[in-house]
């Protein structure tokens, strides 16, 4: 009996960990991976380190080339290789390579994908010129590198303030390269209140950055192509010689779309907790699905490292076992195939972030206030500053920001922005965020205290005393 | 009417505390604080950074002096002055100028002990020589200074390898001192386990502590009264010109107990869970108590300065309030002083601590696997090694114990040793602790990630990762 196919598109983080988890739970099935790109299976997330000249090569950043994927996990790894239609009646997928442009058909039985997300350029700013980028790929950042080598860049211009903006900028900095970041809606704003944005912008700016409340409006070139400034709202004209368009992602789901598949409110494919998708033998995984979120259950796009990974191997997993006939499965149970391993599933998720910019770290975990409050949520919110540490050791200043249900005390979300060993205590308001934890329990943790590692009253237990005394 | 009558029995941590709490609380209450040594309300967890120079002045270390504790608080301090015996019949206490030796009553309505803990020294060392000392009080600490300042000492013998003795041996020898520690039990016995106390062990040592598994058996001292020698039960004479004891503290119940006031199984005062001891009108709270522990609902000692600080407020508020009639309380409800304030109650707590030594963190928080197995509980437990961050930034290696109850998978516990950024994450898992979370949700939970400040993997999710497939 010939083996069944699954075909996984794309190859950058949830792809590769669907294809590792997919043979892991079933020997037999044939696997093949396409990417689009030339690269797979790399760390998206310390890209900026090669900008800040922390890596010295892609490779350091790539855990398989193509190949060695292939090798590693008994599967076909096809790179250049964009999907370009599914036909689900007979369950072909249409693919053109990048390269030579030339169109083939693939025969699947199941689907995976994991086509990532996709960053937002405004239509106002979709200038080509060889001085614009954005930082998505791996190839993104060799462009960046290239010019950067090529030619001296002395002020760059990065239009957005989430994650990879000023993780950029501030790697860009760290070459000695002058950094302007426009943040007309303010920096983090997806993770930060307004406090706390506030406080993360005065450390950002007394490290260097100059951040400016205007929005790019245009780009202004030469003939030559070569970028001379970018436009404002305010009509202002931010002479540069590099651009970074960093205003954020969305999910790359076109495929998707042309095929009918359920396509959701936050502009991710829709997946149950099995990463089944609305068609039966597609599955999908990573930055271009939506996820439950734990604390009120709506859905949202999350497109972070651990996200990827996670939706990746229930998605594996899922899509390569052969479940028995009584479970909604498109492939029938043969004598050759046997049912293999549970069905996966993935956890709702507690939307949770962080950032380390030199000195500054920066964290947050569930809602924001007015994220909270633009879904109808009555809440209460503290914010406190106190110190990592003993003042008689290494210390820094911390701020932390909680946010409760007013009627239940149940936390929804915190913020940290401080120094060193500040960000790591996210992790705690996020535990209790997953056992719907209130304000009273943040404050009855047994917090442990020595002077260099914590202050005998712990941050977050001042932060907990603060908020209770807000009901 | 006269005002009811508050004593506080003790003036380092959770008796000052108790008495600001007491004072909030009533405004009518006379309070009167005693102290048996010169000092009140200081930060003894900080005093080994006197020893190693990063504090000048034991000034520094003191909050309130004790005229600023009595102005603070509208109370009554007397320091010098010992309490030797309560007549509960006539509501009496016996206290001594330990200045004068002279004796005198004290009346009190309602009393709270807050003795704390005594340094235990075994008999065979019990030897008193000026080169001799254990370190629990800012006197101890002032000591050990005008010694090491009086005259070189080149080799200290550190008896014990607990947090104190710990604490104390890295201070000596950031001084330039020569230590060597005796731990015959293991380093941090009572929150590693067998193999984290052997990563422990290996870190200290090279750090360039010399740890030696004996145990101390004598002291051999010259006619002069100097110290010459540490003896072992191996025979050994380790020649040395300064000893500290640091063998552990039993709760100090001398009065306690002659008062006829239930003692626990771990030495303690017993309390419930309103701080009450078993004498109506009568408090304790603080290293003198024994606490109800979260996790299998045993009584242990917790000499931690989180539970003094607790349960110091938790006793100063339902010794001063002025209960109604209904309530158990020994103070009449009368129309100068109606009921003021609720009862305040201290929660089970998680036995965790942390102890910051150079470039080695070590944390723990509930059970070890070799304490639970003394409970009769059968548990799984997993050690895993990681690294604390992205490999292309600072980061350091940590290694994870994490236990669980075989047949419910719940956490009763975790320890970490590592490097910097390591010992912090322990309160993650003491937050789960406290909601009976298990190893699937310290797994589930949303790490943050960012290479400067986590790896793509948070250490705590490959732990539980590990411990999961254990099961």
């Amino acid at each position: 009996m010939k083996p069944q196919h699954l075909v996984i598109i794309g190859g950058v983080a949830s792809g590769p960990t669907a294809a590792a988890e997919a043979r892991r739970t079933n020997p037999d099935l044939h696997i093949t991976l396409i990417e689009k790109g030339p690269d797979v299976s790399y760390s998206a997330c310390e890209m900026p380190l090669m900008l800040a000249g922390k890596v010295q090569h892609k490779d350091e950043l790539v855990r398989y080339a193509p190949h060695e994927l292939a090798t590693a996990f008994n599967i076909a790894v096809e790179t250049h290789t964009s999907a370009e239609e599914i036909d689900l009646e007979h369950r072909k997928l249409l693919v053109r390579n990048t390269k030579t442009g030339k169109s083939r058909l693939i025969r699947y039985d199941r689907l995976i994908l994991a086509t990532g997300a996709l960053p937002i350029v405004p239509e106002a700013l979709a200038i080509s010129t060889q001085d614009v980028f954005v930082l998505r790929t791996l190839q993104d950042v060799l462009h960046i590198e290239n010019r950067i080598k090529a030619q001296d860049v002395h002020h760059a211009v990065v239009i957005g303030s989430g994650y990879v903006g000023l993780d950029a900028a501030f790697a860009l900095k760290q070459r000695g390269i002058r950094v302007t970041v426009l943040a007309p809606s303010g920096v983090l704003a997806k993770g930060l209140g307004e406090t706390m944005q506030a406080v993360a912008l005065q450390r950002i700016t007394s490290e260097g950055l100059c951040v400016r409340k205007e929005r790019a409006t245009g780009l202004e070139k030469a003939r030559d192509g070569k970028i001379i400034a970018v436009l404002t709202d305010k009509g202002e004209k931010i002479g540069c010689d590099l651009v970074l368009i960093a205003v954020g992602t969305s999910p790359a789901t076109e495929l998707a779309r042309k095929a009918g598949l359920k396509i959701g409110v936050s502009g991710g494919v829709v997946v149950d907790e099995q990463m089944r998708t609305s068609e039966l033998g597609i599955w999908a995984c990573g930055d271009c699905t939506e996820q439950k979120e734990l604390i009120f259950g709506v859905s949202i796009a999350a497109p972070l490292s651990l996200n990827a990974f996670r939706s990746g191997r229930v998605a594996g997993r899922n899509a390569a076992r052969n479940a028995p006939r009584n479970e909604s499965n498109p492939m029938p149970r043969t004598k050759a195939a046997p049912p293999s391993g549970r069905s996966a599933t993935l956890p709702p998720i507690v939307f949770a972030a962080a950032i380390g910019l030199g000195d500054i770290e920066i964290a947050h975990t569930g809602w924001t206030q007015e994220m909270a409050s633009k879904l109808g949520k009555d809440t209460v919110s503290a914010t406190i500053t106190h110190k990592t540490a003993s003042t008689f050791t290494d210390h820094s200043t911390i701020c932390i920001t909680l946010i409760a249900e007013r009627k239940t005390q149940r936390l929804i979300g915190g913020q940290i922005v401080g120094g060193n060993r500040s960000a790591d205590r996210i992790n705690v308001i996020t535990a209790l965020l997953r056992k719907g934890g209130t304000v009273g329990d943040l404050y009855d943790l047994d917090y442990v205290y020595s002077p260099p590692l914590a202050p005998s009253k712990d941050p977050l237990m001042v932060a907990a005393r603060s908020l209770q005394k807000q009901f």
